[in-house]
């Protein structure tokens, strides 16, 4: 199956009467078309690739995209979804041919049931959207990641998104009770079950989420709310190693009664650069090798997490786990910690070249792996500047690099393959993934192959094939 | 291709030269053909259905499953694969001219890691043993339920059993992140990582998991666990009515800090014959409609959860959401008041017939059903018992029946499918599921139909034909 939709070939220009019908089908101004319009919908987030698609569509409701869905089923057009292109993986990136479908319009939040703790959401909804609904109902959603100013949450379920929470609360799929899904054919499933438990057949939502656009689109959500934080602590503290990490982990998990929400790792060189670029300020007396953004919450008002996290702190001290740390004093301080790792990012960018890695492995093993990395890196490539940092919490470090100073930046970028060469079977030494929480999009397509066993390969593509036969949801992708 | 399934005549001998190749393929002792041992095999935990398999394998390894699998897939012969054989849908029972592969020789706990909190284990594994293997590392496997004692882990994943933890640690989807499976056609698939975030594909451990046996068989796992609760906190309340039960649930989520590990709902009926017949003893004073019986936990040392737990318990009364409870003294006094929930299957066993749901609705809709539900059976039967108890905080109860007195258990049970089709519609009515926890097997195969749409049933048999294209898995069953 695969092999023959490598070997098809893919048209490259649209049906004749296809854009008219389409036009027939949406509301007015739900078809675009026109060079400058289209450009916001052909960009993609790093620069890496380019959109090539000529049409974008903007339905309404899932009846006016089942329609458009129809016509592209018809016509054998091929259909890339997007939500807020903010992905990392080239997902959203539309080949000749092909036409995008934005969900923005759909964007409804239908409801929020504090009783229940579920939204109703609409794919187009912004996810800061969600969770400020959510709040204003007393409840959290705690999906949280650097995009979520402008990502929705239909590219989150459909890359299965992380972000900080996934220690404490699950990845998206955890927080997904229900889904509304347009098949490739057009018609629609609709699970929209607000059900905590519900075994009556087989988890279709969980084909659907993470599949990345390549089986149908997300149209609509039932998504997990929890009880409000009614108090937070958060502490930013000088390690002496990763490996001392995991231990003040494990130390602050038992002792706090497992309400660590947030387990950040920070290299010196990554914090370094978020104070040189980014605005970050660095809060403590000495530079360290490594850092911990290590957030505790409560749901209970007037609790004693505070005097709990001193506890943990001066325990990890007495271990020699923590060298220094400084325990927010309020929430504007909060702000300014995080600054240091959510920036990251962005202070990548403006200190050049960067070539990343979306990693995980087990939780015990990220010291031993970002050990060996290293080294090989840095024996590849004297100079190459190691920026990790991530979720150590969930064993996933964003493995990044930053290029040697002097370098030009196109030089080292012609360096990517050779690097995750080098990185990503060290990542498979430790029964790890090459593709954690961005996805596989365009990006890792062709690679991801190699990480996945002839039986696994084969599971992927009759499900791909049982699902979407024509090969019309977001081709040359993910699978 | 449902439809072809149902209208192939499936053959009930066995070929010849069958039993002779397994014989060949598997060690010693592992394929059973004696009528006698064959019989424990052969019996379903209800008595409503009777195995008819002459055939039953007990491979010791993957790779003698595999081989035994293989030696099926080329006969054309359909396989039953059974753990604890405690189900309560009829998953594990066969028809003449099937096999039952009994998976319980693959019984190691092969890991456990408190590190990267996982243990792994195979299928055979019983669940109180991982639980016990969990607590000896100083960890939690939060999975609980009745039959905790004799039910496998690969039961359990294959059923996405529930149990008492769901609301506070999800359900056994949830606390699965790795899986082995042997295919339909013997290859075998090793997705056993064990990682907290790993989007390399299409999640097909969650097309596994919940797939009671129709997909293939599940060998090996890699749970999840916690870090050990080194608190609890265990009361018994009467209430006025499930709707206060609710209220006082979301009170102690909050007061709590989210520190609820169980919040199960109990009808005065169903604790009545609990102490009449099955060793309970009511620990209130006054007999009243409804009881909760909810227990807080703390991973932390020396917490304040008593005096929280006292503090909600004050608050609920001055509410009128409680009007009497009782707070264990002693982890003996703990024990007691489980009995009173735990021994409800039993208690209902000797009080009669029963006819028996597994509901779940909008955990908001919990108390509308119960009234709905409740005065629609009391109509139809005047004088029958309901026997309502269950896991209210994920919205799912067992909406149970027991036979009016005097009636004859036959008669009773003679009424099993009419009163399903009065239950089951209200419960579709509020957007809940008729297969909460124990899944569809043989029992709800049938109706099941009616509960899917045309588009759900379509997709859920894609996926079958897609992994099982011979339909060779548990056939007749749950799809």
């Amino acid at each position: 199956m695969t092999s023959e939709h490598e070997n098809e070939a893919r048209r490259t220009d649209l049906p004749e009467g296809f854009v008219d019908a389409l036009r027939e089908a949406l509301t007015d101004g739900s078809v675009i078309t026109d060079v400058d319009d289209l450009e916001p919908y052909l960009r993609e987030e790093r620069g890496l690739f380019a959109g090539k698609a000529q049409v974008v569509v903007t339905p309404a409701t899932t009846e006016e995209l089942a329609s458009a869905v129809a016509i592209c089923a018809e016509a054998g057009v091929g259909m890339v979804p997007q939500g807020g292109n903010t992905g990392l993986v080239g997902g959203s990136v539309s080949n000749a041919g092909e036409i995008v479908v934005s969900m923005k319009r759909m964007n409804a939040i239908r409801e929020v049931d504090a009783v229940n703790f579920t939204a109703t959401v609409e794919a187009g909804a912004v996810l800061a959207d969600i969770q400020k609904a959510a709040a204003d109902a007393g409840c959290l959603f705690p999906l949280s990641l650097g995009a979520e100013g402008s990502c929705t949450i239909g590219g989150n379920i459909a890359s299965n998104a992380g972000g900080i929470g996934v220690l404490r609360y699950g990845n998206t799929r955890q927080l997904t009770l229900g889904l509304e899904v347009v098949l490739p054919d057009g018609r629609v499933w609709d699970g929209m079950r607000p059900l905590w438990k519900d075994n009556s057949g087989y988890s279709l939502k969980d084909v659907f989420i993470g599949s990345e656009g390549s089986l149908g689109f997300v149209t609509a959500a039932v998504v997990k709310l929890f009880p409000e934080p009614k108090e937070m602590q958060t502490a930013f503290c000088a390690l002496p190693s990763p490996a001392a990490a995991l231990s003040l982990l494990s130390l602050a998990r038992k002792r706090s009664g497992d309400q660590v929400a947030a387990f950040e790792l920070l290299s010196d060189f990554a914090c370094g650069i978020v104070c040189e670029h980014a605005g970050g300020v660095f809060p403590l007396g000495e530079r360290r090798p490594w850092y911990a953004l290590i957030e505790l919450s409560s749901s209970r008002e007037n609790s004693d997490l505070r005097e709990v996290f001193e506890g943990i702190l001066a325990e990890a001290f007495e271990e020699g786990l923590v060298e220094d740390a400084v325990l927010a004093e309020s929430l504007d301080q909060r702000e300014r910690l995080w600054v240091l790792r959510e920036r990251t990012p962005e202070a990548q960018k403006k200190a050049g070249g960067s070539i990343k890695h979306d990693i995980s492995v087990p939780v015990g093993s990220v010291p031993a792996f970002i050990e060996k990395a290293s080294a090989a890196v840095e024996d590849y490539m004297p100079g190459i500047n190691v920026c990790a940092f991530g979720h150590v919490g969930d064993g996933n470090i964003h493995f990044n690099m930053t290029q040697p100073e002097g370098m030009e930046k196109a030089a080292f970028l012609g360096h990517w393959e050779r690097v995750n060469d080098i990185v990503h079977p060290i990542a498979r030494d430790f029964k790890g993934s090459i593709s954690a929480e961005h996805g596989i999009g365009l990006l890792k397509v062709k690679e991801i192959k190699d990480y996945r066993s002839a039986v696994e390969e084969d599971l992927n593509a009759r499900i791909k094939r049982a699902i979407d036969p024509q090969n019309l949801m977001n081709p040359e992708k993910f699978i």
